[in-house]
């Protein structure tokens, strides 16, 4: 067993498993929105889908339905390198504090990024700020891991 | 070390790492399908793919290829985040029987999701109902991690 | 406690975690790059993004951004399965020296072919070779992991 695993403190390892569920939940509920937008708009984009709605044809450039899967693959892009990150910083040690509000900040951009982005439109620089904030906090788990390991 | 991590039955574990195998070939065998239908239908989107071949030109369009991409997309949506999910809810002691059946149908959900979108086309709902399968076990493992961690 | 983690070599552990961090970062980089492009082709999605700048059109089709946004999503369809195959890989107890040798060429077959993709673009089969030679390694660990496990 590496002798990592003994520094995780499990008071910052709740938190990060709270807002890691969090985070996923708030992903899977884009794949629901793109749904819900599809149907709304009729913008389906498989033949299979519109089968049964003879009088429908195939729409690939709805924006309301592009900007949901952007925001969504923006999220894959963003939240599951943050979930590993985070988890590397947790095994460096850090101050409890810290690494709670971290988290918590971290995961607070994200659920605004997606609301800013594909719920309510919000003009720049709202998305921008709120793409930095999770961003900014990874690069900084990440120098820490940089530092710790190496 | 997290006391946490002294809830995982190895039997289930090794069920979780069998299966999770199984799904990153899948989706692995996602890209070489792509590779195979671009090359199939003479769908390539750089110039530099097709500097041998001067007489073709790009086709961003292909519907085939974009079936497989879509396909693939989802399968990153959804796998990525059941990985970790699933993870986190081994760590709450789940009944073993219970866990490694939840593990089996929500592999089995995603490798015929792939099937029905993206190998052979099957009618709706078939796909949509491949989809939820795996979604609502996903549901299922958050929520019992929200109420055994929180 | 699940024995398997019992395996893991701490200087094969550190390896993963040094080139984990390296490619995360390559990642991210992705994100900034495809910023950069955007604003240097004028090439933007969303209306909010030039709402002041009234006389930019959306622009959806921009060869140099989508390059780079392609690249982005094939490392998310190949690190992010490697990320976890390697861990499972790893709790096999490999041999030291071929694991992080193996690490090392993974990671390298990564960040070549972000740069024949989405940097300088080279000719074929540059890319190609780049994403075989990660994607090889990916699937001689899961290879190992089946053995060991099954």
């Amino acid at each position: 067993m590496v002798k990592l695993f003994d520094n995780i403190n499990e008071e910052v390892y709740r938190s990060y498993i709270f807002w890691s569920t969090i985070l996923v939940v708030k992903m899977l509920v884009m794949s629901v929105l793109t749904g819900l937008q599809r149907f709304r708009k009729k913008a389906f984009v498989n033949p299979e889908d519109i089968a049964t709605m003879p009088k429908l044809k195939l729409k690939f450039d709805d924006p309301d339905v592009e900007r949901v899967r952007r925001a969504h693959l923006n999220d894959l892009e963003n939240i599951l390198p943050f979930f590993l990150i985070c988890f590397l910083y947790l095994l460096t040690g850090p101050n409890v504090t810290l690494a709670k509000n971290l988290i918590r900040a971290a995961a607070f951009g994200r659920i605004l990024h997606s609301l800013v982005y594909a719920v309510i439109v919000i003009p720049q620089p709202a998305r921008l700020l709120s793409f930095l904030l999770t961003l900014i906090i990874t690069l900084y788990m990440l120098l820490q891991c940089v530092v710790y390991y190496f």
